[in-house]
């Protein structure tokens, strides 16, 4: 599908986007750079790629798709390595939680004969690095892309039919809608699972064994959701932070509802809150987002 | 084990419990209460119990292990039918949530000749009902006895010894103890993954669908543990409500400091609130809580 495509940064996702573009045969040439001697290393021995480059302009130079796959802080710093020998009519893309800032960046930086294409891969898993990776990560799953407004219409397909061949359903969004409904469904959801974690850890050191011993009460599945990669989340609360502090002001809101409802021990009350999100569930499994199987149950292996 | 064992409630953790009593062959007769037709239909049409009575004296007056498995608010109306008909040192347990409240209320019926030892099984998945039910759901969890403080040594050991016939590791606590390590691991939690999927789905109408979309995102693991049955719960947080309410005040104070960090852009703040959760997550698989299977990849059956 391309003569070369470059890949920056080869962590969890990166990986896996290089999993898949092998698998799937989509470039005659694949290049990677990555700041860590031992991501470089693992793909190395590993045989996942060993077109590695230690300059960044070297490794992009040739590419007609260029995947930005690192923590957003860093985009600034590659960008303004790489602007000025990139080859023309190259698309450049990346695989960001949040667009909103990153295109204020991006228009500063001007950027000339090069289509820009936010990307952002739906998919994941609580583990970071390349080992964690899998070819079959982006399989059904949403990717959505953000294209500005100026954008062609030809290098905004190319970029779908890529992502469609590794497995995704695209949808196209603007930056702001993207940034906004991500601050519910994922952004939101992991300040709150972060934040479960530091609360409960923060007992007292003789409760905290069997807080740990018990967890399987419902606690440990936000431990899993938490154990994300810290520097990842960092970059994100950072580039949505509007969205997410008012995401925060509205769950507070509600939870004094609940507390409420709890120091009042309204029965009724209570039971309208734990009744009203069994249906969200189910349009969830319907939407095919999640498994129907339970999964409470799930032992040790 | 026993001649004779009564089941009053026979939803999810009911009907598990039968199916387990069942396929260890722990009592020449079991007998089953439940106020739903259709869980006796169910129960009958596909044979797992045909010994269904509908007097609930009837059921449990001859019985040597009586194991109530209803929601907490119908304890008091339970017993006080029951307690002039049970035969003389029988055990009578039960399998809810909250201890202290029903201590109480044990106290105050004061029973004569019956060993009242409470127990809770750390199982269950979000579903409900018999058809969830299954004779492994015990299998390697935890099982807590809050004995009083006036009981026998042998009863506690008959019940302790029947909880792990059926797979459990029985751990005995306190009331007080049993409520505070559960508010922590399971009842907040709860709570949290209630509110959150509320503020969520209280946007815009146009934004629902959408969010409903990308749940994948971290939403849809929240969705899982806010589909339990909220009559059970409605109960655990009325029992269990000055712990509950204790906990959400620390949990607003922390998500106010993390709120704090994001209005402040503080980003050595961020990361250090997102890296400080790790290490809990890797002693929760340590302890057998949970498996180190990444799941956030999981994907439609």
């Amino acid at each position: 599908m391309f003569d070369n495509i470059s890949i920056i940064g080869c962590g969890l996702i990166g990986s896996s986007i290089l999993r898949a573009i092998r698998s799937k045969n989509l470039a005659k040439e694949i290049r990677i750079f990555d700041h860590s001697k031992e991501v470089i290393t693992y793909l190395k021995k590993e045989n996942i790629c060993t077109n590695v480059f230690n300059d960044i302009r070297q490794c992009t130079m040739n590419s007609d798709l260029i995947i930005i796959a690192t923590p957003l802080s860093s985009y600034k710093e590659i960008i303004l390595s790489i602007k000025d020998s990139l080859k023309k009519n190259a698309i450049l893309t990346d695989t960001g939680s949040v667009k909103k800032e990153v295109m204020k960046i991006m228009h500063n930086i001007n950027l000339k004969d090069i289509h820009w294409i936010p990307s952002h891969p739906i998919a994941g898993t609580e583990e970071s690095g390349p080992k964690a990776g899998q070819a079959e990560m982006f399989k059904n799953r949403w990717c959505i892309i953000s294209p500005p407004n100026n954008c062609a219409e030809q290098p905004i397909n190319t970029l779908k039919t890529f992502w469609e061949r590794i497995g995704s359903n695209v949808k196209i969004m603007t930056p702001e809608e993207h940034d906004k409904v991500l601050s519910l469904t994922s952004h939101l959801p992991h300040a709150i699972a972060y934040n479960i974690v530091r609360t409960v850890m923060s007992v007292e050191e003789k409760l905290k064994k069997e807080v740990i011993q018990y967890s399987a009460g419902g606690l440990r599945d936000f431990t899993r959701i938490a154990a994300s990669d810290p520097l990842m989340w960092r970059d994100i609360f950072l580039d949505n932070s509007e969205n997410i502090s008012k995401g925060i002001d509205s769950f507070i809101e509600k939870l004094n509802e609940l507390k409420k409802a709890i120091n009042d021990k309204n029965g009724d009350k209570l039971y309208q809150i734990f009744n009203s999100t069994k249906e969200v569930r189910k349009e969830i499994i319907k939407a095919g987002q999640d498994t129907s199987q339970p999964d409470f149950g799930r032992k040790k292996d």
